[in-house]
């Protein structure tokens, strides 16, 4: 069943994307050029923030006179910055590059909404995907994570979306860990206050059926605790439902980090005590450490794309393209492809409810 | 502006409800007697169950031969168990108890969907209200609370819907800390990627012409961590979301707790330095401790209910009736009732979308 792991990965980067821009992305390259010796880079931005990584082994410099900036509009990120680094760097994935090689997956932190919108403009969605998906790990307490889709792209999903993403990120678990049947939740609200809308109830009879024929492993409801308890692998949900519990599981995180370190840093005491507890505290803060799971793959489009969050440090972009690296290594994009084949192929209910 | 403040207040208490029952909500009336000296108490259950506060001062027993388990569905609670401890104890609101007096607020720790259901049925909605919703606090880095509703009664909401969540929400806040002009959010996504649903752009729409027309404070959208950054005192959203994003904290937290004690007793060194640390971990749990902010208010009934969570134990059980309290001393119902009446009087949107 293994499919066979490529031996070299080229990833495409949008040096300049997110808050920081190349006084982060450009560090996080270079110590995973490092750590990874079979990793060739494309790196895009203006030929003046390139010029640092001007002899760096493995790389090739793509410049691109534009920027897209975090706050712009879709329509100018896709209408107006032509030569936008965001741009260029998927356009690489079709191998849009005059003398360039084609990459094998692209990594940026810029605008969420210009980077979905310029994947799916410049390389298309899948067969049998409707909608593409964002799709991010989270921690959860057995020490593994829980993959959550749609984090935003979709705000109303109908159940065949939500079939498509149950589908696609089984396949991503499945790429990443070599579990072959990881079992798929719907996010859904506790059964003793309502038992969902109808959207939920319609898509819990799509997943069960899928389930019946093979294609996925539905474990059935699970609520939001659930994602933290690691009751499933995948948990599926709309994007505007997606997008609150990550927001919510952030500020809730950052909230609990500070607090920890008012009252460590309260008295001169619990400072001592702070230092005493130092390697446990640390030991805490690495686990909890969300920068880890920093990384989300756009999953449905025919190409590799990762999204960082904007605020991503060094640390944490080097993260987001490990990711993609991992994704690519192990062919995601033909898992993804296999999956969502066999469930039309099968004549399943995905391939009859979508008009 | 302040209304005044009930001298007597009188709390009906479903002693059957919640995971553990009378274990629990015994010791926890009798600790909330003792701290409130102008409390009575109207505890309803099985006979033998309340025969432990036979001789209790302030209170009277209150016979009731059904219980509402944790899993009934709402039809069993509305037409079978009609002398079910919840179902009595919402009934002493309206003086429905023979010789008894009438409540001024009732707490369960019941089935959610059966309490809110059966408060439904015997209190019928306020004037102005469709739909009544679940309100909680949920602590926030300010060091005070925010407000969240609707957090599991209605899955799909209207944008007049989420306008009387405002409104409802804001009266909250006003009668609990005097703040007579709360902030209020529109739970949305992150702008960058999409502008929310049509349903959020109206209800955008509905709260910026009520902010105009001086009823509500709106502050506009908000995202899921703004509720811990303490953006606004009020948060609104739809049933579904709240519900996701409440049980999504919870998992979080649960994580975390977990995490912080598994490392702190990983080695006898660790263990040591949490017995160094011990003033601050404590200081720590209790200020994160979500049993504190156990209690929420069905708002929009024509009678103050109170839902504690179906776990709690006593300390968190005291907390939904300390809840409850304030808020019958504060008199709630007039306040939503004002607010709600000012609304429609002004000929607001909420009137002319209602139907």
């Amino acid at each position: 069943m293994t499919l066979p792991v490529l031996n070299r990965v080229r990833v495409s980067v949008d040096v300049m994307g997110g808050d920081h821009g190349p006084s982060v992305t450009l560090p996080a390259c270079q110590a995973f050029l490092k750590r990874h010796p079979e990793v060739e880079l494309l790196l895009v931005g203006h030929p003046d923030a390139l010029a640092a990584a001007a002899d760096w082994p493995r790389t090739q410099l793509v410049p691109a006179s534009e920027v897209v900036a975090m706050h712009d509009p879709v329509e100018v990120a896709l209408r107006k910055k032509k030569d936008s680094s965001m741009r260029v760097a998927i356009g690489l994935l079709k191998g849009q590059g005059a003398q360039l090689p084609r990459a094998d997956a692209c990594v940026s932190a810029g605008n969420t909404g210009a980077l979905m919108a310029l994947a799916r403009y410049l390389l298309k969605t899948m067969d049998g995907i409707d909608r593409p998906a964002i799709a991010a790990s989270m921690p959860n307490q057995t020490g593994g994570f829980t993959t959550v889709l749609d984090l935003g792209a979709n705000v109303d999903c109908g159940p065949e979306h939500l079939l498509q993403f149950a589908v696609m990120g089984s396949a991503l678990v499945t790429s990443v860990t070599e579990n072959e049947a990881p079992t798929v939740g719907l996010l859904n609200v506790g059964e003793e206050v309502i038992k969902g809308s109808e959207v939920i109830k319609r898509t819990g009879e799509l997943l069960r059926a899928a389930d019946a024929a093979g294609q996925i492993r539905f474990h059935g409801n699970v609520e939001g605790n659930d994602i933290f308890k690691g009751t499933t692998d995948v948990v599926v949900c709309d994007g505007f439902v997606g997008n609150v519990l990550l927001k919510t599981a952030e500020g809730l995180g950052s909230m609990v980090k500070g607090k920890l370190k008012a009252e460590f840093t309260a008295s001169w005491l619990s400072k001592l005590s702070a230092l005493l507890a130092l390697p446990v505290l640390n030991r805490f803060q690495a686990a909890m450490d969300h920068r880890r799971f920093n990384g989300a793959a756009l999953l449905g489009l025919r190409g590799l794309v990762f999204k960082s969050h904007g605020s991503a440090d060094a640390f944490a972009f080097e993260r987001a393209l490990e990711r993609a690296y991992e994704a690519a290594r192990h062919q995601l994009l033909d898992r993804v492809h296999e999956r969502v084949a066999a469930t039309l192929q099968t004549g399943a209910p995905a391939a009859e409810t979508a008009e």
